[in-house]
């Protein structure tokens, strides 16, 4: 039995141990990406610059008390990225101005219908206006590009109708507030974008190489730590379990693409930069990502297959490992420095090589002697070896489109770097093989 | 060349086609999910209700102009299921009330300083409590339950303070405002609840449940498919492939248990349902449709392997498939009915005993008069099925988990039904085995 000032104690540790752990998250969360900080002041900034709007008596004089409404609208569309700001204030602003001018139309219209059939008629424009917008909002197309412009059409018409109903100077009124909106949107977009700005096309152009980094690092170490393995172990599991997150980043790719769209020219990317396309590109990783989870359970099986039999595929697998590397680390690099990858690129003509070893390998019958369920799990990882191939080689082809229709330039500068040594990975082997077989 | 005429032809063109494709697509959109249609309409009537605010005028004359602030909240709280408004409207509602006590105390501590320190003090405290609240929005946890909290914290102090320093009848104003919040809320809450509830929880339920079916389906589909696949054909694609949505699936789980956590009791769920163990279910499920996912890939693989070969484990692989739906099913249907699964559950012990004829089957040797690469493909598709058993297992486990965190009660019906002769799934045979091997 636990008595209650046992469970009260136990709350109370359990509350100062969160508390003692708040500044080491805090400072993790900053330094696993220093650009929070930056952004929170600065949305501290334009919040403290839209609110001189009251400390300063001739602003203050010119729009009243509307002067909250540039608080609201920075305060709500200020987000982390320059895209997502854009394309929430732009929202913001033509949903306001549209809405307004319909809910000035009702009112007129309302109006006309004399002192006891106004309020009917204006809560019939409300309930009819409401329903069908917010029902449009499930469009899945809406969705993604408009649904904060239609929940403030929504708002911006009844407020104006509903208060029209009261309200004698209504255009005076409306004047106000679209222009506090209008400079409370304005400052929240010319904060995030002119100082230390955090581009979505940016994170998606990087989320997507590093994607494909992700699973070349896994494989690295995959080939070395498999045949490393004796028979009946686990593996230590030293490869690196990055890829896993390639496995569910669909919606957050999806939604950088949406907001990438909304930005302007920026760095390296003009303005209809093929956004879309990165979410093919995306989709393709994924699927190559799958194959690679399936791999990553070969290291967690407890294998049943002899040394000697893993050690007559170990060349052929570690040489398919190695090239897909250098493929998909080839990829990674094409894109991140915007050149198109070499059409023949060699990485992966000496992967498909490779493949074709390993596949000639399996099919000369080294394995007739041995037991076929021995067998399979080696077979099983050698044909996802050989699928991740036929991946690699989708991935490269949906690169060069993205190359073509994103008009990459090859610099000199690139052609040589992409064939540097630095990034051409040859995997050591410390494996049992080496005593097994070849001594 | 392409004159400009034709082009505007083409757009106009193509614009048309887009409005008269738009009714089919509302049609589908509510037959979809006709509660999207009850939602709308909900939204709308909710809306209505709190524009009388301005129509009645005892209630006008109570409340005056700050009845928008109920208008303003109603639009933005009320949210398609149940926790996400309850969750929506607690989170507006503390968070505003605790904004509300600390911008008081600024404007008061503020006013301390003198006429020439007071506005300084102010956009000092705006800017660090906005910057701070900002920075808190970053912590997973924090962003995943009270991130609408957290923007409404920051808007109401920046707009107590700010205005603070201009209204003389600040409380007033704050009372008048809080409590309109509070009948908004209110209102949402009550509509969202009363009329056609939708519960994030029963969605979340019904997804679990859903995607371990869809699992079952594609495996029904697969035993008899694969099997009658001809050499070097392709799969005429007759298989379900609803699991492909399993895949993706993570994050509207995620949404989804966080929205039904704030929701109380409610049909056959307690207040404190574990609705966190269905995202381990769920995360299991996503295991299985990897698996699943490749296997897949087995049938648009333009196999190499012959007839015969298939042949030999045609059956023990058929059994399997069909204890794994069988087994599949059985669980889906114990979350549905949320009685315990039986723990010794027949189907997933045949299940296994079917995995162990189709390894001996594997190991004795059947194939060792052909070549291993014909052999190799059949036989890691063997070797996926082999996997989803092990799978299957698992989410068994978890589901048991789920029945004694949860209580659930077998009912005598139930234990009836559930090995009821109609969801006892024999896969009936139509393969080319028929004529190559049995005759």
């Amino acid at each position: 039995m636990v008595s209650s000032s046992d469970k009260k104690e136990g709350i109370m540790s359990r509350c100062l141990q969160r508390l003692s752990a708040f500044p080491g998250k805090i400072r993790k969360l900053g330094q696993d990406d220093p650009r929070r900080i930056t952004h929170s002041l600065k949305v501290g900034l334009a919040i403290t610059l839209v609110s001189l709007f009251y400390y300063l008596e001739p602003l203050y004089s010119a729009f009243g008390d509307s002067a909250v409404w540039a608080i609201l609208t920075v305060v709500v569309v200020f987000e982390f990225s320059v895209g997502a700001t854009l394309g929430k204030g732009l929202n913001r602003g033509l949903a306001t101005f549209m809405a307004g001018a319909l809910g000035f139309g009702a009112h007129r219209l309302a109006s006309l219908s004399g002192n006891k059939g106004e309020p009917i008629l204006l809560a019939l424009f409300v309930f009819l206006i409401a329903a069908a917008v917010t029902f449009l909002r499930f469009f899945p197309r809406m969705k993604a590009r408009y649904d904060y412009g239609l929940l403030i059409f929504i708002l911006t018409f009844c407020m104006i109708t509903v208060s029209g109903y009261r309200d004698e100077e209504l255009l005076e009124m409306a004047h106000q507030r679209i222009s506090t909106i209008l400079i409370g949107g304005f400052t929240a977009v010319a904060v995030c974008i002119f100082i230390f700005p955090v581009w979505a096309g940016d994170d998606l152009h990087n989320l997507v190489a590093n994607n494909i980094e992700k699973l070349a690092i896994f494989l690295e170490g995959f080939g070395p730590e498999y045949f490393k393995m004796r028979q009946g172990e686990e593996s230590p599991k030293k490869v690196s379990e990055g890829f896993k997150s390639v496995l569910n980043s669909k919606q957050s790719e999806e939604s950088m693409a949406n907001f990438a769209r909304w930005e302007p020219r920026h760095g390296k990317f003009r303005f209809r930069h093929p956004w879309k396309h990165y979410l093919k590109i995306a989709s393709l990783t994924r699927q190559c990502a799958y194959r690679i989870e399936a791999l990553n359970g070969c290291l967690n099986d407890k294998t049943q297959t002899p040394q000697e039999i893993r050690c007559k595929i170990e060349d052929a697998s570690i040489q398919l490992c190695s090239e897909s590397v250098n493929t998909l680390k080839e990829l990674a690099l094409a894109i991140r420095t915007m050149t198109p990858p070499t059409p023949a690129n060699q990485h992966l003509i000496n992967s498909k090589i490779a493949a074709k070893n390993l596949k000639s390998l399996l099919n000369t019958g080294l394995f007739k002697e041995t037991d076929l369920l021995e067998v399979i799990p080696v077979a099983t990882m050698a044909y996802l070896l050989l699928d991740v191939v036929s991946c690699t080689e989708k991935i490269a082809e949906s690169i060069q489109e993205l190359a073509s229709l994103a008009k990459f330039k090859s610099t000199k500068k690139n052609s040589g770097i992409s064939h540097a040594p630095h990034h051409v990975i040859t995997i050591h082997q410390e494996s049992p093989c080496l005593s097994v077989d070849r001594t």
